[in-house]
């Protein structure tokens, strides 16, 4: 059976007053009425039912997101004791679905993009199952819209098939965050996709993989298993996992992994990972401004205020973002909102947990 | 004797958002622990005893301004139901000073302007009363630090006598706020002060120059005066003071009085009219910034952070005011600060009083 797993397990530290340690950016209403990690399942539900949901994340960022989707079951969210990066966490997540169906499919899907057309999304999910039924491993391409060098790459090699509206090609290579004319000769040239962190595989086919790449990991999520629908399963996880080594999945195996296939996509894909990206997604009044909360402004242009009860007014700004929260507030220029995250390191330094 | 009036009516919507309406700029801390009003009586304490200190202001202001200085008697505020500008509210003083003291000296001062030396204001204050006993209307001018459009201006006509440290000089004229060229040129030419605001007369003088100029106001005081002290004070103030037309003393007495003196004071006198204002008042780092509150800035300069409990962060912020409140918050450029009375405009236009 074809099961989803959405990785809930990062902080969004770029969204920062927003996020926070115990508020990660999946669990907040950042586009629209609903929060990403609730969008993140929505948008799964015509094509998976509830029971074959399943979330995996840190312990303490449970409670808040199973709250938000009280139509999953509890037994479907996979907890990590501390977050050990995607490779440990889908591996965790690959033992517990070959428990519940040893031939299973699982696609590992995100929550902290936003996807514009769900319907066009849900069947590249359908086509890639069947080509990840043969083994492959499949990972989703999003077709670039800018030589962005915020993201990894993929380059595609020899086209495999065609489906209903996506071509599937060979991986060539998988290439790390690029300079900007690395980028750009990169999107001109047509036979790259960005990597969006989604794959689809069958369960044994993946834990195959981590053995064989990653041996070190696959005996510490043996041990896991072992222990799995038993009493020390809790006490045996929180043993092993802090042990494990970070490892990300594009590193430790998609990178040498054979049979790897790409599926470039154009399914309104936008990482929604700095309030500069937001810019993009959130409409716009005719001055360029996105006000969320109450505003009051004096020739103020291009500018985000995302508020919340507190009145933000502005006099003269622009090109800024103005985040509000109940104990913290921003100001950045729009153009530096990846310098947020060295405001939340200084917090780590300073020890000012209050605000982390 | 000799009497201080504090006039404390006004609401310095420049402050904005931390004056409101019911929380008047005098009532603030903007520099240093106490407020400015606490800090208008402290420094009169060595020259008046608090029975002879007595505060014009507004009914809805007054709970506040008593609490802060409970060496006051409360029978020592003077409170008008609605503000009328200073010539009422120094007329209704005048009347209450009269029944009190017949024969009584009082200056005018106020309580939102802060005084560097404030021995040397009591020095002028002391001289100042000595000359006021003869019959004189005193002015205190401010020797001008630049040429501020600002305020009003007295230009200086004979000199009439040297006090200690001090010149007396008869007044040529008032000036209304000029424009930048006029401003220069009476800076330039030595012969001008800042208009102050502050005032030292006998109390019968001030109140014969009302009568021959303001009759209609001298009539309604009288209406009044002839209540003082009885059951029906604050039935016949309540139902004389909207009718009470609206007028400054320099409008509606000074210009056309006689006997006008003025002594230009070197006191270390500023204006806390605006943000901007504070930005000369306030110490400032080696990047120029001014943090009053919990801040966090990366690459910030110039800049103004008035907050109180929450964190603000900054990066990349230049030349810029942050002012954040429980419930309101503003961001706007350094020169731009006069702005801030429009979005107050703006918020009684959209009727949004709880900001207010």
């Amino acid at each position: 059976m074809y099961h989803a797993l959405i990785m809930a397990g990062g902080s969004g530290t770029r969204l920062w007053p927003l996020s926070r340690s115990n508020r990660s950016k999946q669990s907040l209403k950042l586009v629209g009425d609903r929060t990403m990690f609730q969008q993140a399942v929505d948008r799964l539900m015509p094509l998976f039912p509830p029971e074959r949901i399943c979330v995996v994340t840190r312990e303490v960022q449970s409670p808040l997101l199973a709250s938000q989707v009280p139509d999953l079951p509890v037994t479907n969210f996979i907890l990590e004791p501390i977050g050990r990066g995607t490779a440990p966490a889908i591996g965790l997540a690959a033992i517990h679905l070959r428990q519940r169906d040893p031939g299973g499919i699982m696609a590992v899907l995100t929550a902290d993009h936003f996807i514009a057309q769900p319907e066009r999304f849900l069947q590249v999910l359908r086509d890639a199952a069947l080509i990840a039924a043969d083994g492959n491993l499949v990972t989703l391409g999003i077709k670039p819209s800018s030589a962005s060098t915020g993201f990894g790459y993929i380059q595609q090699g020899k086209r495999l098939a065609d489906l209903e509206g996506f071509h599937v090609f060979h991986v060539e290579k998988f290439i790390e965050k690029p300079d900007q004319e690395t980028a750009s000769r990169m999107v001109n040239s047509g036979d790259y996709s960005w990597n969006s962190g989604m794959f689809i595989w069958r369960v044994d086919r993946i834990l195959n993989e981590i053995e064989r790449q990653m041996p070190e990991l696959f005996e510490q999520l043996s041990q896991v298993e072992a222990s799995l629908g038993k009493p020390e399963y809790a006490t045996v996880l929180s043993r092993v996992w802090p042990q494990v080594t970070q490892q990300t999945i594009d590193y430790g195996v998609m990178e040498h992994a054979s049979d790897v296939l790409v599926i470039p996509t154009d399914i309104g894909w936008t990482d929604v990972g700095s309030w500069g990206s937001l810019f993009e997604l959130l409409p716009a009044d005719q001055e360029g401004n996105i006000f969320i909360g109450p505003c009051l402004e004096i020739d103020t242009h291009n500018t985000l205020v995302f508020g919340d009860k507190r009145l933000v007014a502005t006099i003269g700004v622009q090109d800024m973002v103005i985040v509000d929260t109940e104990d913290a507030l921003l100001v950045c220029p729009k153009s530096r909102g990846q310098e947020v995250r060295e405001i939340v390191e200084k917090l780590k330094e300073n020890k000012q947990s209050k605000w982390l």
